[in-house]
């Protein structure tokens, strides 16, 4: 088999890369995601990104072995579609994204979930090589997570790994998902981003949107929240800490339950702040796990932001 | 293959049975877990038991295929050793089960988790035959759980299923465990006889003690639970509810990240309050479930308070 392409599609970026036969990047590309054109503006974006790595490798997108595409939302994969994808604009009726880029890129395109690809890419190709079975989990704007089993991802009925709506306070905080107590209304970055806001509204001295200014972002990115805590910001300390207590709680809940070999962190947030953050979730987990004496290693995701796409290229079948 | 034994040791009771090769009960007999006498003593207890289901049945122990035992505590299949069983006395140190009892029956013993052997029963023979994938959940003196994904325990590092020590509130209630907010600190019933017992210690009125007396108990038995919710007790009815909602919070964590098709709610509690409880936790899952439109049913165990005793007849392989 040839080059083939993946693209990670994200809430706020779409990352394509090209990749060689032993999985090495022969080119890639970031695109910030558009917040208008519906369903087409983002495939457009997408077809860019694509053809601006396919470049940099230096092939056609018609001569790869084919795309495969991570997207968040419910991928139907026999139609081709992604519907519900809340985080992308007006994106709630079913889009036929595979034919889209199919006919845009001259070659055959795969449909995954966003966090499933990039759980079985550190899994084949990451932090997760070593293992047999490992729960990954997607640290960034919400918490996302993925299973494998004894090499095979698990899937379900088809939304298995919601390690981010896991309860770890009942009535808790409210969740960018309607619900209450979720690991996600703790530690996703958007919950994370308005619990900030209001502290700052309320008139808690802070330098995370001082940060963010100076940086031309508009939202609380991974990088931003990471150089508050190397200023030593109080309140992104707080909300970071807040954040790893929760995700100790549900990690250590989904080791007691699956008794997994490892736990691999990506994601943006956990990507950017790394192994020491890592180090620290691993220890949140210590005072939950039932059996104590032999806690699952936690890894930070060895591929690091082009994970999701790459793991979209595996999708693509020899 | 002819007749099996099977023999459930529970912390409060040792059930034994002979089963035919359609699995259906040929003898059973019930003996209290006798609290001196250390693992010998219990040991002893369980022969006694199996020899009286054996003589029901009609057989001779010695003629049985084999006899299967689920133990609570760190089963080792191997060495055929039981340690670290904390439900019953004095029982740190590794015991020889296995040979124990297999000298004083002249059969074969084979040894399993106690809930792994109740969940694989009900997949295999009772609520979850229609499924492929189950979660059970044993709500007892304790909570514990098996899984049976594609037809196929998972038992993950060997301790997987540990459903009763998800956290559903971190920093929440002390569980007998010794952990904090675990789904047992509020529905295990030791956990909610502590409570029962403080609350009534504390002048909170209740009829809980005067039925357990009644009864001829010394502890709050599923039966005088069941009693006291039918006399609509306040605590009684407290407590319980509060146990649901745990259970709810905790079985739709484990689903969020499992996506099964089917639970099985089993136990002493489970099975005695029946049906009408399932619902309830059902009910009460409902908030928490990430795909709110597919909830999985909530089946009690249909094999009932045998389902221990018949799962362990199963481990005797043909």
């Amino acid at each position: 088999m040839g080059a083939r392409g993946g693209i990670d599609l994200g809430g706020t970026k779409i990352q394509a890369v090209v990749v060689g036969e032993d999985h090495a990047v022969l080119g890639q590309a970031r695109h910030p995601t558009p917040r208008d054109g519906g369903p087409a503006g983002v495939a457009s974006q997408m077809i860019e990104a694509l053809r601006e790595a396919a470049g940099q490798a230096g092939v056609e997108p018609k001569a790869l072995a084919g795309v495969g595409v991570g997207s968040p939302g419910a991928v139907d994969h026999a139609a081709g579609t992604v519907e519900h994808a809340r985080n992308l604009p007006d994106w709630e009726e079913p889009f036929p994204l595979a034919k889209t880029l199919s006919k845009a890129l001259g070659t055959k395109v795969a449909l995954g979930n966003d966090v499933q690809v990039a759980v079985d890419a550190e899994f084949a190709l990451g932090a997760g090589k070593p293992y047999e079975s490992i729960l990954g989990v997607f640290w960034g704007t919400g918490v996302g997570g993925g299973i494998v089993l004894e090499g095979k991802p698990w899937l379900g009925r088809g939304a298995a790994g919601e390690l981010g709506h896991m309860v770890v306070r009942r009535d808790g905080a409210k969740c960018p998902c309607g619900r209450r107590g979720c690991v996600e209304a703790y530690a996703g970055r958007a919950a994370m981003e308005e619990r900030a806001r209001r502290a700052a509204a309320g008139g808690e001295k802070t330098r995370l949107f001082e940060i963010m200014e100076k940086d031309g972002r508009t939202r609380l990115t991974s990088g931003v929240w990471a150089k508050a805590l190397e200023h030593d910001d109080p309140l992104a300390t707080r909300l970071v800490h807040r954040a790893v207590e929760a995700l100790g709680a549900g990690v250590a809940s989904a080791v007691n339950l699956l008794d997994v070999e490892a736990v691999v962190i990506g994601g943006g947030l956990g990507t950017r702040l790394g192994q020491r953050y890592a180090k620290r979730i691993e220890r949140a987990m210590l005072p939950h796990l039932f059996v104590s004496e032999r806690p699952p290693p936690v890894h930070v995701a060895a591929l690091g932001d082009l994970g999701g796409a790459i793991g979209a290229s595996l999708l693509v079948s020899a």
